[in-house]
């Protein structure tokens, strides 16, 4: 199975750091094909970066299916980064990292926490909530402060105040699973989880095994009205002059 | 890896069908175990049925986890069956057909129908919805007549009823993914999603894969609050009389 | 009238607390049944104990009911305690204490706190108010420490020790009503109420007052769709053997 | 027991046809005192009808209350008629025929629908719904065609025709429980319900019960925030000029 | 353009307060007219006071509205003061201070807190958001201390303590805009406003810029269904007597 | 006072009727300047066209906005195009047609419903009217035939055809107000209000009008949290090479 695993960042280094986290435990069939937006933001951070770096996000995403024929797209950013509109776009599976580990959060306690890193970035993550219908099951969205520097510098004392300012917000809030938002937590979820004794998710890494779940499963979305493909040839979109 | 795949009634003829069902989409190297619940009724038709079938249901499965240590277990009931108890009595993952088909299908379309019976369970499963928080991705629960005798012996001309009723219902409700929330129907899933052309989903195959993907990737429930164990031994819980 | 009051725990010593809180605003012309749960554990407290203890109590309810022909039942478990189930096996009037007390809660305030014991029981409870259709009414369910014993001992402090917890719940949250969720604090009712200077319900004695009106009304629920009868003969459901 | 029966109507007529339905299943000891609004409209069957004649209902009400000293008011119109200021103002229990019979409907159905005269009646009543918090327990809000004259004098062709009309609105909506919103069919509520097989309940036959629940349990509202007693006195309130 | 403002009191103090607001944004050629509620109370200040003072506020908008032939009314009270009555009654734009100002926050952020000045007062402002059918948008209701004679005597102190104040409301609660529903607080909007650096709100100042907006776009309510001029003559709703 | 009017298509015969809709209620001293986007589709009538436009629509604007210094910004598509992006990156009034005119909408009657006129867009819709929080004013969004030529042609009988059709929507979904979402029937507000009988909005109207109110009261968006400037510099996020 091929599963192209796109950041809708310009970053190299990110898209490193995400295929760390999606190859942790994909199957060993499994080929995670990575792809960076090349005309997209250094980060995703507001409503404003989103729509910058989406357009050429989703454009990189339609010439590398052409290309190499995967059997499922993983969007691996957690914000909206255009999943609706690249399910029209596409019949194969299309897995959001932030709307697929919140849905399977679901599943896994009574209610779950978004950890994001601005406090200004709050409103357009519970707006995606309710985008994805769940906020019945959303506890709260925070914001954390994280030094990422200081995590491989002094890992233990940070992880050690992480873990006391997670415990606090899951208490006040009344969650039972915490997901990671912001990538500079990825990769601490195992270290986390043992910490705060409660289901610590790193995003990349569950979407992921949902895309293989789909493939296998042979399910992808309907193309019945919301992800009918657009009702113009993708030409007639895209704008082609400089 | 092993899942137990334990059926709420007591009719073998039915865990056959379950089990069918279970295997189709099953990885090779999954070994499906299956559990008739020895004490169970014939069929859970109703909230009365419910109670009566999952005490047995939960203590045949407890034992059966002790003996053949699965990996995960599937509940293979289109209703409450007690998920949450198992959730609470367990630390492996613990699938509900019901609530993880309908988990999944809220990324498959705006909005699913759950197919049912009879009229007088629509309130159960109504409720259920609410139960899982996923009312905002839900668009009606719907009884549809199966006449599953002539499904098997005029089949073409059965499915084409089939198709139309669940065409009318789907442009009404607008919903754009349907799950099979009558055993009846197991099993008509592909030959019912080409007539109709969106997603049709066969519950026992999704949850299967849901179990599987839960398992690959180190996740279950939280052991937080609603799922801690019981406070007391389970012995406490468990009449042994006669 | 015969009022059946059914404890779905098997513990005597709770049936005869419970039988207390019944008489104390019954008429005295209304007869008072007790019935413990055979089969049932010592305590519901948690999803797995209700489901354990709910298959015989439904039974236990059904026989006395041919039995002794009460005019109603009333539930006497803060739970779930199969309150649909039997209002779909009876045409008579159910009334659960827990689902009856705080529907007319909601007629005495704003919105209303429900206090249980132990904080994992809160999602249970919260659950129930969604199941109820309650959750714009209910402020909140928190839990409470209370020292039953030293309730005999020391009354008096411990009574301003919970008039002070009390307190600062309803002023966090904004309940105008508190509804005593736990039974070790039934028959406190009244010295509480007067101590926070807001209603403060014990749920037995609201819930016999409901079925008494019921009865004299003539009122009982829907037989139809919900609350149907079972679709099969009730001996159908229910193991005979060993 | 005695319990004001308060009409916000000027008709005596009305009032008339309100006490028939009162006294139907009051208990003997309870007296029924009945109140015409002196000031008020004929009908109120509008929102702009609603305010001129609840001032007046308001002062008529806490003279009478003065007077008479009853243990508890029912307020019998089917609209919103002052019941949260006239909470505010009493500290006995204050029922209306509309929050206190769609409160006990939720006990005796999955949803319940309202039955009213006019259409443009009904976004109204919708409001009111939600200002009770029920939304999630009412179905709808219908408007249905009553020829009160022809009730009379063809009493049998006419049921039937209600009996089609509501068997048709409970099928579409899904409601298990009708409440009788509009005057015109006060009285019919059991030749109805033996008709259409489910319950139908005469809001004032049922307000008159909760109310005498109420006295004999000792409850009422909590005098907490939202029904305190009036941050001044009554008299800077009231207007008394001419 | 003539817009008649309208203040539900009986206090000429409370009226001139208003007219200043109104003035403020207004234009040149907007005509403000004031009226106040001959037979109003001297403050609505609660669920009792709305109704013993909007009977004859409706009244006296009739009548001025027949004699000086305004564009449109905005009612300048923070309540119900019996918008939907009026909007009922007439065809010509009618603005509530309340509902209006609180429409237009939805516009300017995520959610808006409404201060007012009684805790008693929150749960009918509540009702109010509900009514509005506004909760969504709505962050919280909160009583603030306003000491109205301080802030002349000494402004800066007091305006430095409202600032912590509302700063540590909208930091705990999420809101990003705050409305003034206490009248003391009008004509400090501006003040406060640069002080805690998000958008605070004259209501009054606002209301009368939609109903300008409202009169030149030619828009008003519809008139079918909820706002549909009563069914009978406006006299046969008024009493007319002694 | 100037506003900028941007078309988010590359129409320029849209943006030619969009200007005609804008100057019909304005005022004579505002200034209406045209922005067509030089990189946008033809049409926006998916998600997919919603990202494939904005983000030069958003440079477009940012360009325009240094250049002309307009008052106010009115985003002249009914989709998301972008609204919260650009009032991220603005501190003027930033007005969507589709977030104003169904904001307004809500003071003009119990429930609105949205024309629109594909099908498959009705999800989309429905979608932005929970992104605005509006849900609870939203009675549905109904995709409805329009014969555009036939309009010019025949147009008395196609308004009839229209005014039919209009009809039965409002009736079966209880609206009293209809918002014209397709671009296709502007101009045609005027003449179906007259036929239907209730409010019909051009949202372009209605939105230029908002607008112009905003600053005339000095009224933006707050720019604390959701719509506080991007936290990196504009330059940032936009791409710059080929």
């Amino acid at each position: 199975m091929k599963i192209l695993v796109a950041n809708p960042n310009s970053s190299e280094i990110v898209t490193g750091i995400i295929m760390k986290s999606a190859a942790r435990k994909a199957k060993e069939t499994t080929e995670l094909i990575p792809l960076t937006n090349p005309k997209g933001t250094k980060n995703i951070d507001c409503g404003f970066a989103d729509y910058q770096s989406v357009w050429s996000f989703i454009r990189a995403i339609l010439e590398k299916v052409e290309e190499v024929k995967p059997d499922a797209v993983v969007l691996a950013g957690f914000g909206n980064v255009g999943v609706f509109a690249l399910k029209e776009a596409l019949s194969i599976p299309v897995i959001s990292i932030s709307e697929g580990t919140q849905t399977i959060a679901g599943l896994l306690g009574h209610k779950y926490t978004v950890l994001t890193m601005l406090k200004q970035f709050i409103p357009y993550q519970e707006d995606l909530v309710r985008l994805y219908r769940l906020e019945n099951k959303c506890a709260s969205v925070r914001a954390i402060n994280v030094n990422v520097e200081k995590c491989v510098t002094d890992r233990e004392e940070t992880l050690n105040q992480l873990k006391d300012e997670i415990l606090k917000i899951v208490e006040e809030d009344g969650a039972e699973v915490v997901i990671l938002g912001c990538a500079g937590l990825c990769g601490y979820d195992e270290a986390l989880q043992e910490l705060v004794g409660l289901p610590v998710l790193d995003p990349v890494t569950v979407a992921i095994k949902i895309a293989e779940m789909m493939v296998e499963t042979g399910l992808t979305h309907s193309k019945k009205r919301k992800f009918a493909f657009p009702p113009q040839e993708f030409d007639a979109y895209m704008w082609n002059g400089n």
